[in-house]
């Protein structure tokens, strides 16, 4: 994950935020490789859940809403993380991803080690070494701190603490971000920047549906920010307080057969999305909720993990969100909120069955899936789908002479409002490749002397490494789309 | 105005944020139609801006930043609009957009009306009827709120009172909104939702000064939100509370003749952008600023305004920065901000010359712009360029029976993943025609029974009416790009 940090920062793909002010935890600014791998994820969401389809319209609605909305979404009663301190190192946990070790045999008088969650293993090894070998995880179960009783605290040994009892009891704390709204004082009003996006979709149901002439079941796409005050943002940019999400919400009738069918039809269209991208399947899988993680509305909802350096983690959630967010809207507008059908004559309040991904997230995955080291050539590359690949055409003359430069600059004219392309002439090609295979372009093309005599130019995949020749003209554009089309397949 | 925000709430373009709740003013929620016109606008910008340049590159940074920035930027300490309140009518008005009208002969007793500013004709009017045709505005000149020495203040009628002296003295409000970050009361860092985007791009100027091997003369472009708590925000979407710009700062060499050749440059490709995407000419003008417009920095800015319907008003603002803000960010952060050109050997704090847009109001100019209604046939039309068109192909069977449907979807299926595509079967053909027509889609392809016989289809201009015949077949989409680029560079 550093390597790939490091990566990110040195080939202007992420950037700490603020970093010339030493950085702003839990914010990221994305580089001018980043902008463009992240529109290109989004333009691929967008396409594949909006554009291509007949049943989902988009919408993009505004960050700050009126306030009541975040009181009808329960989110100024309920979203709220519980938090414990430790008093010696003064570092602050989520107290849900602390994890104790509990003695299967417990003497009542034994320490119990804690640790952030992360690599099970490595915890244990470092535990271990920490406790000069007195502690044996296999002697243990692990349990989240928000499962041990508070009587036990006091034998705790908190994850930056070397004796016990330094933690204190859980807090709550709400994780919304709010701020100001109005030009005086008196008259402001309290508003929050939404902590998800798909509030919007729902108080704005009865006019999109009124506007699009949709029929049920359809869905309401939307990419747009979002903010929480996480209290610890961690593992790059996995969990920030600030990040972009992907949801969709499709409204179905309340029907739960017919709802089953499209929750378990959304499940196997998003795994898919991620496989069209270039996401290695052996990387991914789903994760049902198990009865006690479900919302009380919900009877049913599944998560698509990938694998992170860091673990098995979520990536995206398919939801039932059953009639909760539709009738509260109601409730706390006064306003009826309905959908009647016109073939049937049925008036019910729809139930909503949602795909909820990160942009920034699914970002991260596209790098970690992508990012390799190789010794033959030595190399790092980013093995990026051509869908989202940042640049899709290095255009390199073989030397800066003999004509070439103009050669590949008429090449570049060519391809440019096709492709985005990087034109470069410093540095021997060889480099030149491996600044390319850095970011991850999949097609390199060379303008060498043959060029000069039969107008043709070498097309190097970045994955084989093969190399073929094609002729300079129109049909070019055409070559390369294959080229990517092909490679894209591959994936 | 009135007509164009009905048909945009009808259609989908634009809703008031919230409207279940009432909305919340300054706030605006994009439609389905919406969405797609404002991603085809910032695509087409960042198109032109960066992916088909060498010279620029892009970014995309965290809406929330280190608070320090703001003090760098001067936002902090300068960053306020002058408020006046009016006793009677509790209306709050930005002073610099209150107008009064001064008698030319005053004698030291006559009330002056105070309106704000607008439509001058219409002000006139209202306010001679207000005062029964006492008041003539030939007799006037007219200043701004700000201009008027305070001992006036109690002849002052304001806009929304009958009687004199209700205006309180004018008071600076910051227009930034704050939020806190931070997880415990007492470690919470206050924190500012940023006024404009260009700051980013000052900030990490060289994180991507040295990831994107750019050499001056380069830029750094972005899109993204911004939010200022607007005194008054009002004119539909032209001033809102919550907005997105787009932004270039273009990193020159003090060398005043030169940094004045950019300028100028650049104040060129911007209006010949607002052509490409079909703004009329007639409808842009440039206002160079006046030298006491100018912040003390600056030696030279101008505008590109438009004419909308409620006057000439800004669109988007080119402006000399100087090295003003490198060298605040220098200040503030105790870093070095410099640039040292290889070749020359030379070291200096780059100039900055600024192009800075507003996304949402370039689409309110595209509306206003495209707007029409007209009598043969009766009907409302969005003259919008295919360039930013939400739909570029209305796909119509003329009947709903003998296969049209059938016939109708194949071509559906053949164009949609190459066209954003929109099927409609119900309703006579003229009435669909009409609703295409409405939101601006300049293509529509309808299957008739001669299709049937010949397979070809008709596409109808939605500018001339003409229809033309073309034969269903792969080489359609290529027909349907022509008929496009046509129709987009008549406008």
């Amino acid at each position: 994950m550093d390597k790939l940090a490091s990566l990110c920062k040195r080939r202007g793909i992420i950037y700490p935020s603020s970093e010339l002010y030493g950085g702003f935890q839990g914010f990221w600014d994305y580089g001018p490789m980043g902008v463009e791998l992240k529109n290109n994820i989004k333009a691929a969401w967008w396409k594949n859940m909006v554009q291509e389809r007949e049943d989902v319209v988009g919408m993009d609605a505004s960050i700050i809403a009126h306030p009541r909305v975040w009181e009808a979404s329960g989110h100024v009663e309920g979203f709220h993380d519980p938090m414990v301190d430790c008093r010696e190192s003064k570092a602050r946990y989520r107290a849900d991803q602390v994890m104790v070790y509990m003695p299967k045999n417990d003497d009542g008088e034994k320490f119990l080690f804690a640790f952030v969650e992360g690599d099970p293993e490595a915890i244990a090894k470092k535990t271990a070494k920490m406790t000069k070998g007195a502690f044996t995880p296999d002697d243990c179960t692990v349990e989240p701190l928000t499962h041990v009783p508070l009587e036990l605290y006091p034998r705790i040994v908190s994850p930056d603490s070397k004796k016990p009892g330094t933690l204190t009891e859980p807090r709550q704390f709400n994780l919304m971000m709010s701020t100001r709204v109005g030009a005086v004082e008196k008259s402001q009003t309290d508003a929050y920047l939404r902590p998800e996006t798909c509030q919007a979709l729902f108080y704005q149901f009865l006019n999109v549906l009124n506007d699009s002439r949709q029929r049920i079941p359809f869905g309401i796409a939307q990419i747009g920010k979002a903010f929480r005050n996480e209290v610890t943002p961690r593992n790059f940019t996995f969990r920030s307080r600030e990040f972009e999400q992907m949801e969709m919400e499709f409204f179905v009738s309340p029907d739960a057969a017919k709802k089953q069918e499209w929750l378990e039809y959304w499940r196997d269209e998003r795994f898919k999305w991620y496989r069209s991208i270039g996401v290695r399947a052996e990387k991914l899988r789903f994760r049902q909720h198990e009865a006690e993680e479900l919302a009380h509305y919900a009877a049913w909802a599944c998560d698509i993990e990938y694998e992170y350096p860091f673990g098995w983690k979520e990536l995206e959630g398919i939801h039932d969100r059953g009639d909760y967010d539709l009738r509260r809207h109601a409730e706390y507008s006064g306003k009826k909120v309905v959908y009647r059908d016109d073939l049937t004559g049925e008036t019910y309040v729809p139930h909503v069955v949602e795909t909820s991904a990160g942009c920034d997230r699914t970002l991260l995955v596209v790098l970690c899936d992508a990012y390799a080291e190789e010794s033959d050539p030595e190399r790092t590359v980013l093995r990026l789908s051509p869908v989202v690949a940042p640049i899709k055409v290095g255009i390199f003359p073989l030397m800066r002479k003999d004509g070439l430069p103009e050669k590949a600059r008429e090449v570049q004219q060519l391809l440019k409002s096709h492709y985005t392309v990087f034109y470069d002439e410093l540095g021997n090609i060889g480099r030149r490749y491996r600044r390319q295979d850095e970011i991850g372009t999949p097609c390199c093309v060379t303008i060498d002397h043959d060029t000069l005599e039969d107008n043709t130019v070498t097309l190097r995949n970045r994955d084989t490494l093969e190399q073929i020749r094609e002729p300079i003209g129109p049909e070019l554009v055409g070559h390369i789309q294959r080229f990517l089309d092909d490679m894209a397949a591959e994936k």
